[in-house]
């Protein structure tokens, strides 16, 4: 079993991003700029946008971080969207969902100029994601696609089974896994709630990506000998022992279904420090093109 | 076995459509204008362009067709775009494909004002149908989908093999099955070139749907009892006993594979005629949304 190591290959991701950085300083350019947005008091949200902000100052990037109280309302969010937009020192930025529900959160996310849509969720970008073109990929697939090209993990004629369809992971991770490219070319199947006898696809699965967000769902009487494991899953879990209250917990058994996997990802430490190494590559990338 | 009768089911489409148009004229309303551009002398961009407008003509729609001749250079080409997507009397446009080689058709499609992008071939318009927004779907898949709910074919939890990953077919067919909601909901599989053992994969599959353009290639040994199969496939085989020059064959060979499906669409008759009525559909929505 090999282990695909998240946070070991975000970090490498995370060095070479700073390197360039660094060569930009050197040549009296400016540095990519990220910003954040960040509506309320959600434990998670902040715990998310707190790492986002921290991998900024690591790796030599400007950020700015906008916290706004629950109170905030649709219009005013949309007012600082718009200032986002218009600003030329912001190469990217982020809106962090999820938003409280008097904000209608597709309303914001068209908002968002494209351009600067590191997240890749405005449909522009995942339209020339699905058809190609260049765009942002938003991180989470994305991280998924680098970590299996940097592993060297065959995908070409595979089958792969995708579990879940949301429109931030399966759905994405699902197209490009078919595309042609590497880590791509494989075979994909796209499982959801209303799939009967799952057990029974995924156990022709030379790949499984599990984005469902159930813990411990996928156990090893699931998987073939040898599958590729991807789990894209972090449930908090409650638990009094521990100081946080809570312990992270993929979707995949890991204990069992590591001893079938070829590769597998960890829970911590697998697809989720990917998603930030890849939101700063976007983010570098917007630099880059705002110069071209 | 029921044939799934795409010549019968788009007369209906179109009568109803026609009923509208006859409703909107009646109020004095602006009727729909669909314009389509064909560049060069293509003999089946000919007969498709041709069929459109005649179609446009029997329902009562405005139409404008623009023939432009193969020298015509992409700066001309852009220029026409632009002057309809300005022309508030055009409610939507089709540029023919495929293009001369000296034009960069993606660099046509990509100028092509969304709000008028009937064909749904703009990754703006690609995206929103990938996230469930409100959009133009592209003709032939819409078709597709149309034709299995009017037939009330069940799709939820049926397992689809989608066979062929274009863009205009198989990646959007692939992804309005697996999405909620009438004719979704199935567990679709995404096949192509780079799949192996795709037989394997096509006789566990409840519905087929076969966009690869390779006469006869799914055979009735591929399929299972009670299949249904979508047969998107037209190829032009030529043949000097017909008065054309050639006859018309879909990827499924349908004399052995219709006795083991319960339903299948026939070529030429199915899902042809069912992407003309769509196109309609698609202009007519565009005048409600620009009235709106």
């Amino acid at each position: 079993m090999n282990l695909l190591d998240g946070k070991k290959l975000s970090n490498e991701i995370k060095d070479e991003i700073a390197a360039d950085v660094a060569q930009m300083k050197e040549r009296g350019e400016k540095v990519p700029h990220l910003a954040a947005v960040l509506v309320g008091e959600d434990g998670a949200s902040l715990t998310y946008v707190g790492s986002k902000v921290r991998a900024c100052e690591r790796i030599g990037f400007e950020s700015t971080l906008k916290r706004l109280p629950e109170s905030t309302t649709e219009e005013e969010l949309l007012a600082i969207v718009r200032e986002l937009n218009e600003n030329p020192d912001i190469d990217g930025y982020i809106v962090q969902l999820p938003l409280p529900a008097h904000i209608d959160e597709q309303k914001i996310l068209m908002a968002v100029d494209p351009d600067k849509d590191v997240d890749g969720f405005h449909p522009a970008n995942f339209g020339k994601m699905a058809l190609e073109l260049e765009t942002f990929i938003s991180a989470t697939p994305y991280g998924i696609m680098e970590m299996l090209r940097r592993y060297g993990v065959e995908t070409s004629g595979k089958h792969a089974v995708v579990i879940g369809r949301s429109h931030i992971v399966g759905r994405p991770i699902s197209i490009l896994l078919s595309q042609k490219g590497p880590a791509g070319n494989a075979t994909v199947t796209l499982a959801h709630s209303r799939t009967k006898n799952l057990a029974d696809l995924t156990r022709q699965a030379d790949i499984i990506v599990s984005a469902l967000g159930v813990p411990n769902f996928v156990k090893a009487d699931m998987v073939k000998e040898g599958v590729v494991v991807i789990d894209v899953g972090i449930t908090r879990v409650p638990d009094e022992t521990r100081e946080r209250g809570y312990y992270l917990c993929g979707d995949v058994e890991f204990e069992t279904v590591s001893k079938k996997a070829s590769y597998i990802t960890p829970v911590p430490g697998g697809v989720g420090p990917m998603t930030i190494a890849m939101l700063l590559k976007n983010t570098l990338l917007a630099r880059q093109r705002h110069r071209a």
